[in-house]
């Protein structure tokens, strides 16, 4: 487990592992995306009541344990934290890879595409398929809203 | 046009901006994803006699000059050069974020639906494409073979 | 003048100073704040049509040059190159160093104010006021859109 | 909660959780800024006895617990050690970004309106409004004095 | 024992010493490369059940607690944390020596013997010999496919 | 062309690429391996004066000149500076991720050979080979002296 | 001469060398400290019309051409671009070596003398003596403005 | 109380508090300069045994605990690990930001008064006082032995 | 005491000063340099048997305790993992300004007596002496074998 | 020739060159230590007048030139720049491994030696000398005053 984890992140992740759960098989149970559940699982994500009592029950922690910690109103994750960059692992670096070799052919055709803005790191869902013949390619999709700079 | 891009790439842009033409057009005639020939323009992608054929046509850039730069033999791009990390720019900074907030979870589905290994970078596709309601939000796709780590 | 400044930035700046042209002038004859203007000068901003042929005018730069530079369909930015982090300069410095004494102070403010997400720098104005009782203080002011983390 | 926050501001951080009070509840109480008073929930400022004896009330926590802490004549924060730069929380990124984009530009006009000097960071205020027609916007205040360089 | 080896690595370490045993005789009994059983260890490969099955029985160490930390469907490893680049210690950074002086001579070698494209790290294997008339010198053997970069 | 490599280093690349000659051409001309060739090509080794003699003859570039540049008893290459770490270059960060992976499994493999010592980057040879059943995997070999630890 | 010295900046070291000047030589005849008059040089200060008028004369550089480059109402200097931290230099080190050994007690006797506040570095003096008794040592004299952190 | 200082550091700091004394007290009682003593209490400086034996009486800290910490023949500080550069905290940076902007013309102004050599670090004394009308002006004095480059 | 020093270093650091040793002490005892008796102490060396029954010795540490930490066969030390670069001590410092200085000529003069190789760091000694008139130098020689690059 | 050299450097480099001088050569013509000569050559030691005529004369460079750039008043060498750390070239690097390696247990005994203090870099002397038997051995010297700290 990895020692940047917090304290809930590491329950998640034991109650998980001894539950023999893939984030598949919860985020079939909470009506979530697998990776947002991961997100989750890892403090990048918010969730909200709902999805913490389904938490609760799937994975026998405490529902007033999760609502603590998760619910509050007064406490927002503090995201990013555990990623180093360059990421020493080799999935994590072909991400980074991918931007250093794809980042601005993606840039041009975005502002061709759109103009003078962003997609939206916020507004935003990924997730990740299996395809290709024999399933033995992976397919991660990105999907963000546009958002033109404001002039003033 | 940044200084970074060499003789060759600079070439290729100015001779698309005076033709006023997008990517999405040119890979049209090169039967060609829009993202990979910005790949090319960038230089971070190694064109076929073919491709360059076809660009020295639709540019008016003589055929020769494109070949003796891009396709001869003893050639091969030193990629990723372009790309300062973290980047300045707010729209090629948003994919870093990703990386950052989603990056492990990414890992730890595509680790739960194909093993231990990674989605290779190389034998890889990207592409861009408008989605939503009212083509407001982009959609980016990102495709590469699974490898499983090899055991000896 | 900086040596990072695009050729046509220099340009524009060698106008403002040889007519002796403020920001809030330029600003006031576009009809923009000051603040985008100078971004537009450092090619940090990317003006309308408009905006260039009012600034023509002003500076006597050719309507023709800005226009192929400033305002071509398949050119865009790549902001932010100019800064260099920390900045050594002492006035920039004082923004950084807010940042690291009142950075999480604001984080935890917004995020009770609207909950999880964040202020848009896209969506986003910013603005110089002189204020106090003898006009001896600055007042800058940063407004952006509040946007809500998707869940999925 | 943050291991790098010091023990007293965690004891702060979870009184306030466990009462259920907002920064601008407890700015209210003390006739103090929102910010500020998370800036002193964070250890990046110092407060007053009155201060202190009032935060006590608030928050259940012993008067002399916090007059040790906070208000002895021998003891002054050090601040800006708990942030990192660059920020990888996106709400405080986009404050980065901002420097980013708009440094330079803000720096023009600061020097145009007042001369050769800063904005002071520590005869310095700063707070956070909600604004546009449906309250979905941020607006943060920064306010400073103007000091000249000296010449000697 | 390196303060950044998980609690199984330490464990899989002490045993081994205390058994007097070296990668090769290990390497020997499960019919593995010395090489990536060393990798085992270091947390930077991911044995099969078999291979655990064979390690408990030499080192003394219950099957099952190697099964639960090694072989769990849920974990794979985040490899390459416990090296620091350059690293200070003179074996490792020869490494990288030979990296500096030799990357680019390497880089053209196999671009001219196989094309465009990339020696896989992932189907990969490397192993070490004595070699030399008196067996004073080392060889290293690195093997991996190679995979040439997609056009699309 | 690299902007990095030397005035000498151009020239003998474009001459090997107007005479279309691989570094395996060259090296079986010169009786040397092709890495160490390239490694000259780069500025990364010192060539003999009979390595020069046929060098000159079969690019075309006059003795002489090469002979000032690359055999003066008073010049010595500074070697290393080409190599940008980590590299962006996807087949040069293969390597680098190799040691990251595999560096303390080698590491303590040649440890147990050899004892406590160091493989030398100095009294050293690398070469590149195709192996495979259909040529389609890379082998490279590193061979170096063994060095032990001097106690005094 | 300095390659990151601004034209102007070369152009004023030069006329000082050939002239046979010193900072004091010229600091006396403007009524100005030698030091600050070193930092006019380097483009670290904004000397007023009157210093360029004196300067003019005594370095023989026409005054219109001063004036433009140092006192037009719409430029101001991007200071501390010219030094490189940790610096090379020894003598420049030593200052850096101080700040590191003795940059808390410092601080902590300025709090205890003043007040939670900084030295401001804007309005702000240093000087330079020769001292001991045989004029063998070097003291240098920082004197600053007080500022309390201000509290809203 | 800041977690990088020593057991020994951070005895001395609580018993200063506890006995209310600041530098300038303890300085005073052991004939020493407050900023000597408190680089002693942040283990920057080594005292002599009448430093400790008054420290002892004055703090009521054991006069034997004291002499084996500080005194021992065999022991000696391994000077400024406390101190991160550039640092966070407003006050410290000050200094960090006159070296930007000052440090080439200290250098300058030193070398012309002195010859070609350094401000000694090590033979070196500094101190703060109070200055201006209304002692609202803070003054550090730097002075160390000037030392000659050897030629050989 | 470093926490960055292992257990067994801390042990050995622990008696050295409880026996109020030198390292010239022991290493007079050990019929070894004082130096390379640092050097284990920190552990940067690997003694022999011989070498630690001795130490046992001398140090009232249990030989076997000392034996399996030190020389096991399968342990080995991960080198200069203690040393920060640049250091911030002043001593450590002077040798990396010595490098920043020197380097390039010591370099020259290396290269123009030997040839194109190294001063290998392995096959290598150091020691400490005082010298001067009236012992007031500090003496440090650096004695290493000559390492030919080899061609291949 | 390395592009960071000054152009006098470049110059001296040429002359020695062409003049098949090694830097014992001069030394030897000059009175002085080689080290000390390709220091001046590097732009790292400021030569006396006298140095300077026995330059011009042994290189056939107007000894007017080499006064101008040497030995001017107001000039003084900013030194350290030429050098990367990590230095790439395995000869330099290896100087930084020593200090990585060696640089406590020096450190230790120096100032077990000495006392608290440094040696100087300052007033130093460095030179190189073969020994061994076979003289394949590198000799190099370290020579520097002991400064101790100074209380006050």
């Amino acid at each position: 487990m990895d020692s940047k984890l917090s304290f809930i992140s590491t329950k998640l992740f034991e109650a998980k592992i001894s539950k023999k759960l893939t984030f598949a098989d919860i985020g079939n149970q909470l009506g979530r995306n697998e990776v947002w559940v991961a997100a989750v699982f890892y403090g990048q994500a918010k969730p909200e009541e709902s999805d913490l009592k389904k938490l609760s029950e799937l994975l026998d922690i405490p529902e007033k344990y999760l609502l603590t910690d998760f619910n509050d109103e007064t406490y927002f994750p503090s995201r990013g934290r555990l990623f180093d960059l360059p990421p020493s692992d080799p999935l994590l670096y072909r991400f980074y890879e991918i931007l250093q070799v794809y980042g601005y052919p993606l840039k041009s055709v975005i502002n061709e595409k759109f103009g003078d803005g962003i997609m939206s790191a916020i507004d935003f869902t990924t997730n990740v398929e299996k395809t290709g013949e024999n399933q033995e390619r992976v397919k991660i999709t990105f999907e963000g809203k546009f958002l033109p700079f404001k002039k003033w």
